[in-house]
């Protein structure tokens, strides 16, 4: 059965893909990513949502009603890698085997790769997987990432998240571990050794789908990397990529509205340095409370900036916020359309507004204001996931900056007490020369990028080999919509065919 | 430069193999393999001198001292794969750069995986390595396993092995990391970053040079993996193999034979069991003491036979002692050719003396006798390495014994007070179906055996790709000789042409 399966089956993924890569911060957790440390600035971050109160967190696809799921816990090595004496913790994972086509009918199992937020998040927004479940008959599960969500080691995220010893092990490879153990033991508690994993993700996400192929060939057959930065380390790309794409997302709807940006930190600044200039500023700005520093309005601009970058959608949407369709090109209207005699920073004002009080019903803004930084993605960042990120003086509307890894290296220590292994991630896991390597040893890896994302930068943006496909949409942000056949051919590989952009 | 050699190179191997993959006790280590401990039966071995006088070891190929090399460290992390606060330890590295192309001619790196022993031992007992490298122009370098000969965490062995939390840090994915870690610096700071990586290892070392290659091939272009037994985990092969080749060894030469160490162990219980019958087993094996039980004794056989296969080499070599050409055929013409009157174990002895005391110098022997079985295969073995070993009834002349997973689990908590993870390597590595894993996914790795060598039955035994390629000798042990050319082709890739055994 096992070897007609692998001769004869094509499997046919009708990607019509509608998969939000969005991450949250853990339930109760009161950190968030437009934190005004100082690690926020210079640490690498994905999409997610910022608001606090969850009643205003919407689901993409209306309520969430549609995505009916089992939530179970696995028993985890803490560390994988060692025989040390560690307490097991509780992995959470979320399974739906409503469609699975069972397994003697060697039914496919579809993984999604949990990344840095709450696993029920991540599953009610990707709504591409419950809608080709059925098509394929498959299993649907979604294990969640060590030391999010409810997946806490030393059972509480305080005493998780209590000092750099017990947040050792939130670490890549054991999140990939918990993957590989956790399917494997599932298939096995299921009969169903022979049923054919693919892997899923985005951001993050996307980035562990991807290596996952790459580390545990054995345990999954495919992956579909979406969004997924996996050059994004040392000096593979140019530390401006991530900025210049943002800056650029503004410059191509206008010039005008690029220089505006570009010129505003200079204004912030001069303003600032007046007298009573932080309460000109919060009250220009409409914050509820003074500032502490300019740096305090810059970073929240900044953020706004490449968030939008990343859902800049044709249509309305509410990931991070309510949002218009073309949001960018409605910041930039408000920006330019201002009145002639509008001052640079009652431009910005008039613009930002759409990011951040688009349904009108914020009357002053609080800065999410979390002096420690001590989330697990900033932990992931001042230990593996170091990404040098630079704002350059030409391309980038941003204030020029050059990432200086001393001072990303003291932060780090300051805030966690922990050293980052800046060059750990590509000895690992590679990504130099990554086509050499793809090209003859891997297989079966979509990466898909929309080249508005700004971390399509450091994403794979070409096809590597027949099996190592790269789907790009030119106006594409981190959701696309795309058609895609792909076949699995007698030679055990697969083959993409007619790629559709939709 | 590197473009010109990706396309150009024609990497011509012309293996003359004289590769021996011996592990020796770390310096200093009274312990040794034919230990009497309740777990050296169970345990996995590997080929091993059991000498414990150094003066007795002899290099195979004259005195060494044609193995000229630097001796240097390398500052590794303890723990790769989390961030806690724990000591760094030194890695011992032996490097000769006499040949070296050099970086910019893209000279290669050979790099031999160290294995479970000191790396002096691997260095001057891998002939083959010596030989090739003025023929590439190659760099060499021998990493030393971590926890085995100057490698040592806490600064000293003592420290190192002192209980299972200072030992958890002994496995085979911190030891693959430590060369991916370690080849990467080096590299770097020869500025060699291009210079194509190709792995060796036999034995253990072998298993470690496969695995490399599969979970780090951005780091190496090539395995050779020789007498690697990556598929003796769970189920893959019958546990049976390992005792049934060792047993198939002695029957080819003589029924006979076969049959009296068949009918020898019922013979020794029988003696142990009448009064004096102890002291009397001693008196007949030439022991200088007295037994404990005739398990010792039934040990002490049951090694040398199982090492005799390892090693039953047609011309005379002195790896783990001092033995004639075809030792096997000797042992079984003492055996066979004892006067009519001789008892079964007579006959025995005068066998087991051909492996034991072939040099006539031996007055009485000694058992090793390690009652803790802390040695450093031990603890690999009672963690990841669990290679499950029965003797079956029928084509195994040893005692029947059905591996009882349960028990072995005992004795290694009895032993280190950690309980082994026997799915583990399967899960992180592979193994299970690992054809079409390595079909569709692996390339560039030789797998080299000789089917005498009881280890064989857990490796990879055919071709699976262009450039996943066994090497089997028919009437081969642990070392062999043969001739290979493999070809860089245009696309990156190997491909083996005209395998010539020698």
């Amino acid at each position: 059965m096992a070897n007609h399966f692998r001769l004869l089956l094509i499997i046919t993924l009708l990607f019509i893909i509608v998969f939000s890569t969005i991450s949250s911060p853990s339930n109760g957790s009161p950190l968030s990513s437009s934190s005004s440390s100082v690690l926020s600035k210079r640490l690498p971050r994905f999409p997610r949502h910022t608001f606090k109160n969850p009643t205003r967190i919407q689901r993409f696809r209306g309520d969430g009603s549609g995505y009916k799921y089992e939530t179970k816990f696995f028993s985890q090595q803490l560390d994988h890698f060692s025989f040390a004496d560690l307490p097991k913790f509780s992995q959470r994972y979320l399974i739906n085997s409503d469609h699975w086509l069972g397994a003697s009918a060697l039914g496919p199992i579809f993984l999604y790769c949990g990344n840095e937020g709450d696993i029920e998040w991540f599953a009610t927004n990707s709504g591409f997987l419950w809608e080709i479940a059925p098509k394929f008959g498959a299993l649907l599960v979604f294990p969640e990432h060590r030391y999010y969500g409810e997946s806490m080691p030393y059972g509480s995220r305080e005493e998780a998240y209590k000092n750099a010893t017990t947040l050792s092990y939130l670490t890549t490879e054991q999140a990939l571990a918990d993957f590989a153990v956790f399917v494997t033991d599932l298939k096995r508690n299921l009969s169903a050794e022979a049923c054919p994993v693919v892997l899923f993700g985005g951001s993050y996400g996307g980035m562990l789908a991807a290596w996952m192929r790459l580390k545990y060939p054995h345990i999954a057959i495919g992956a579909l990397a979406s969004s997924a930065p996996i050059l994004q380390f040392e000096d593979i790309v140019p530390p401006e990529t991530f900025y210049d794409i943002v800056s650029n997302d503004f410059m191509r709807e206008s010039s005008s509205c690029f220089n505006t940006i570009k010129n505003s930190w200079d204004a912030i600044i001069a303003e600032g340095q007046k007298e009573n200039g932080l309460q000109q500023l919060a009250k220009t700005f409409h914050f509820c409370r003074v500032l502490n520093s300019t740096d305090d309005l810059s970073d929240w601009l900044d953020s706004a900036y490449s968030y939008l970058a990343m859902v800049n959608y044709p249509y309305p949407a509410n990931f991070m916020m309510p949002l218009p369709g073309h949001p960018i090109k409605e910041v930039c209207r408000k920006i330019d359309g201002a009145s002639s005699d509008a001052s640079i920073l009652d431009r910005i004002f008039a613009g930002i507004s759409v990011y951040y009080n688009y349904t009108g019903d914020v009357d002053c803004f609080e800065l999410d204001d979390d002096p420690h930084g001590l989330d697990g993605w900033n932990w992931q960042a001042c230990t593996e996931m170091v990404m040098p990120m630079s704002s350059s003086e030409e391309n980038s509307m941003f204030p020029a900056y050059a990432f200086n890894y001393s001072s990303y290296k003291d932060e780090c220590w300051n805030t966690f007490r922990v050293n980052p292994r800046p060059r750990w991630v590509t000895t690992e896991l590679g990504g130099h020369d990554i086509e050499t390597t793809l090209k003859s040893f891997g297989s079966n890896i979509i990466f898909s990028n929309g080249l508005l994302d700004p971390w399509s930068g450091g994403s794979v943006l070409k096809n590597l080999s027949n099996t190592i496909v790269a789907l790009v949409t030119q106006e594409g942000n981190i959701i696309w919509i795309y058609d895609l056949q792909l076949q699995k051919t007698q030679s055990g590989l697969w083959s993409s065919e007619k790629p559709r952009y939709g």
